[in-house]
């Protein structure tokens, strides 16, 4: 981190969707001897930022945004944490500059999964001179590991989920659709869209509640990066609020993809894992496809 | 109709789910001759079978279907309405011949999808001499042909997200997990799990009011066979509840399967759809996938 910061003299920025991401982003990029820039997405971000230097900014306002960077000298620039809403067309600030890219912006804006609308957004701020860096290069630490992240292990029904799960991840994120999938007795019974993956475990939840799910057999939810995602945004990541989510659902565990995604409050997400049996597992997906970890 | 009645000496059982579907076979049955046994899914169907010669009977009370059949003299049957629960272990009533297919039939109940589970159960009845067969067949009306249905046809944005949406209804009905996705504005934002049409619908209406989806695109709903889906149980069916629900999520319309999907309700579906500027589409996905229908 510090050679990379003597080459660079400029500040990093830290643009702030909702969670807690943003804050650990944060906290590890003061570790490392940066003076961050948080810039709080209107709507979005509900911590209290009154311990950092912040500026407040609405969702599209993209010439603020150009604005902000260039009387800060942001020369880099962390997009983290969940962008719930997509902007309207009515809060879209543009600059000239951004204005000739309009139109394959409005089409990514409204028709793109949201790789393809990061992706596109990344781009608009690289085009200044800027990089666009991921959050698990200032806080490597979140970057899940291969293996059990806690005292549990998946058994042979939840390895068989899992196999099962991984494949209409893999699926479905080809289609830039989603990041997660529910397997329950090596049936897929959810997937993830926009909704996020807390709907999701909500909705497995009801499905089983409601008989339609076998309450028999338990079950694993699978988040893996989509194939070809921007690896600087939005990996998959996990928190408290999922491994509880999960346990409304009755699932056994949950998988994440090692070295792609993101454990936050890791020492949260053991304890309530270890306490109520269940496992959180760090896998490859091009090693366990079709196949046991 | 005629003809296939006098080769079989038998009687037509008509196993009820939910929904009014069965009431429709049940009448074009009395139509066509036939003196059908309606055979009433406790929990399921809610309609009043008073006018007809029916028995109720437990979901998983395999021996009991046994029983009555051949005191019936049942020969053909035809399983139709939805069933949405999965029966639990407990309620299973197993004979001897079926207690032999346990261990294959216990494995679908719980992790085949829909389709799996339908065609084992199919076997199980036609492993009697008996024949199971589709609603359409007894119901040939309700099939969607190709084309408008009603009034309005999709215009070219909802061609395009027709196109989106045959891809991804392909992909997961493939994996045997659900029929129908929906597409607003070329992006896939639901895919049908086991909650069902309805419930789907309802979910995009959530997102688009979040402002998780563009409320300023409309999008389609599509709903196909599954590859390889055993086409006598399970078509794919729309109905009043179905454009109610489209509309309430601000779609454009509805593109189903023709030739192997069901209207119920025509002319009222018809009404809503012309009412509201609907469109109501009977596509080839053959035809149609990736190009203009």
């Amino acid at each position: 981190m510090n050679s990379a910061r003597e080459q660079q003299p400029g500040r990093l920025a830290i643009i702030a969707g909702g969670g807690k991401l943003p804050l650990y982003v944060a906290e590890a990029a003061r570790r490392a001897g940066e003076d961050p820039l948080i810039i709080a997405m209107e709507g979005e971000t509900a911590l209290d930022w009154s311990g950092w230097d912040h500026v407040w900014l609405g969702l599209g306002n993209v010439a603020g945004f150009d604005q902000i960077a260039h009387s800060n000298n942001i020369d880099r620039v962390v997009m983290c944490g969940a962008i719930k809403r997509r902007p309207a067309l009515s809060e879209l600030r543009l600059n000239l500059a951004t204005l000739l890219k309009v139109p394959e912006g409005i089409r990514k804006l409204v028709s793109g999964g949201d790789n393809a609308l990061l992706t596109m957004v990344a781009n608009l701020i690289e085009r200044r001179g800027r990089r666009v860096i991921g959050a698990h290069e200032i806080a490597p630490d979140l970057l899940a590991e291969t293996g059990p992240i806690g005292q549990h292990r998946p058994d042979k029904e939840a390895i068989a989920d899992i196999g099962v799960a991984i494949d209409a991840a893999l699926t479905i994120g080809r289609l830039d659709i989603g990041q997660a999938a529910v397997t329950v007795g090596g049936r897929v019974v959810a997937l993830e869209g926009p909704e996020g993956t807390d709907e999701v475990l909500l909705r497995v939840a009801d499905l089983k509640s409601a008989g339609r799910v076998s309450s028999r057999r338990r079950g694993v939810l699978v988040k893996l990066c989509k194939p070809g995602q921007d690896e600087r945004m939005d990996l998959p990541s996990i928190g408290v609020s999922t491994l509880e989510n999960a346990h409304k659902a009755g699932l056994a565990g949950v998988a994440i993809e090692a070295g792609r995604s993101l454990v936050l409050d890791r020492q949260a997400v053991c304890d309530f894992a270890d306490r109520h049996g269940m496992f959180v597992y760090g896998i490859d997906p091009q090693q366990t496809e079709g196949r046991a970890p």
